[in-house]
């Protein structure tokens, strides 16, 4: 953790805030936390600041904050993913929140097996700890917001447009003969961007067709094929790279 | 598997291949081979190809192969890597191969826990299996050469103008101010380039100068913090789309 992420409802109006979970026990065990030392923290969906150890007893920590007036920015990509593997989204979670994402969007295709919405993996009771630990990882705040979608078609032709009408859309494609550099010359920095990732079979032509209805620009990734969680990994940090 | 990866030493004079492991499986239960289909196949450290199943029996399976006259070329991009925690190195291997890296060098570093150099997962016997993985799914045949570097000193001073010499040299820091994508612009892209990524607790001042006497410009990543392996990806990809 490079930072503890505490909730608003933790934080009394003095700024005063009392650990007791995991977040207390590695601020003791692996920060080695004392009292009087000052540690980094962020208000969930909020400013970043100073957390002073006022206090150590009975394996409880009481914090005294202070915030940044300023608010970080909201990670200006959103994610529009063909439901990977469970095992795979288990991984991406926190990777996913700490490369910064503002919505994650999670959706049935052709080429995704039906019983993966059945997993374990996308209740949030799951996931938020996970999205937690990429923020507490990369030092951000802004908890990416998650949906799932098991029906493709309803999706796209009833939400797609409410949550992304206004967005830049680019969609990864191994058929794309652009490049993702060249597409993010184009782009207007001021817009949110949606990134659509297929399953690792591809969108099908029926899919790829309701994309290119709603204005996706595809790009290709080169002659490699590579693994959902590392293709997602690698375009996030090329975006994020190119549009600062 | 995009891809069944063979050794030369498998393949006769006449093109004819016997498997009977893993790839043999995967041929018949998950490609669903039968006699007279023909799958995309590839020489570690050559062409690409075709092989046409000639013959299926008692699980074994017979492949007639062509081979490309073009070789693939060598990945242009090296790494030199601070060792990771065992468990993150054991995932990253596949994605190195399938990102595609010519080298991959493991350091010791001051923040590198010396007892993961006694783990399995730097042994070749581990580790060669899941690069051919990584290469089978990338649809790539170039084996990363791997070597392993318990001791820092030694090291930079007597091998690495040797492994290194005529390479652009880069290295991510926190402390960087130049962005990568800067970076890339100025890099000539005849040359090869090695990468070196330190720990999460970053290079110490003493390391840093050593690289910075052997040349290496110094790139940031941006204000996030992030896990050594997504952060591995994330520049590797970012390598590979503006270098090409």
């Amino acid at each position: 953790m490079n930072m503890i992420l505490i909730q608003s409802n933790e934080v009394d109006a003095g700024g005063m805030c009392c650990l007791s979970d995991d977040r207390a026990r590695h601020i003791r065990k692996v920060l080695g936390g004392v009292p009087g030392k000052s540690l980094r923290v962020g208000l969930q969906n909020g400013p970043l600041g100073q957390g002073m150890i006022e206090n150590i007893e009975n394996g409880q920590v009481t914090l005294s904050c202070t915030f940044d007036n300023e608010l970080p920015q909201r990670p200006s990509i959103d994610l529009l993913l063909a439901m990977p593997r469970p095992k795979v989204m288990k991984r991406l979670w926190a990777q996913l929140a700490a490369l910064g994402v503002g919505r994650i969007v999670l959706l049935r295709a052709e080429k995704v097996e039906r019983y993966y919405f059945d997993s374990h993996v996308i209740d949030p009771d799951f996931y938020t700890p996970l999205l937690q630990e990429g923020l507490q990882q990369a030092r951000c705040t802004h908890l990416p917001e998650v949906s799932v979608h098991p029906l493709f078609k309803p999706f796209v032709e009833d939400e797609l447009e409410g949550l992304f009408g206004g967005h830049d859309k680019l969609l990864a494609d191994p058929a794309g003969t652009l490049r993702l550099s060249a597409c993010m010359k184009k782009i207007d920095p001021a817009r949110r961007i949606v990134l659509s990732i297929g399953p690792e079979g591809g969108w099908t032509p029926y899919e790829l067709d309701h994309f290119h209805g709603h204005g996706f620009k595809v790009f290709g990734m080169g002659h490699r094929i590579l693994r959902s969680d590392t293709a997602v990994i690698g375009l996030l940090s090329i975006m994020n790279e190119l549009k600062s």
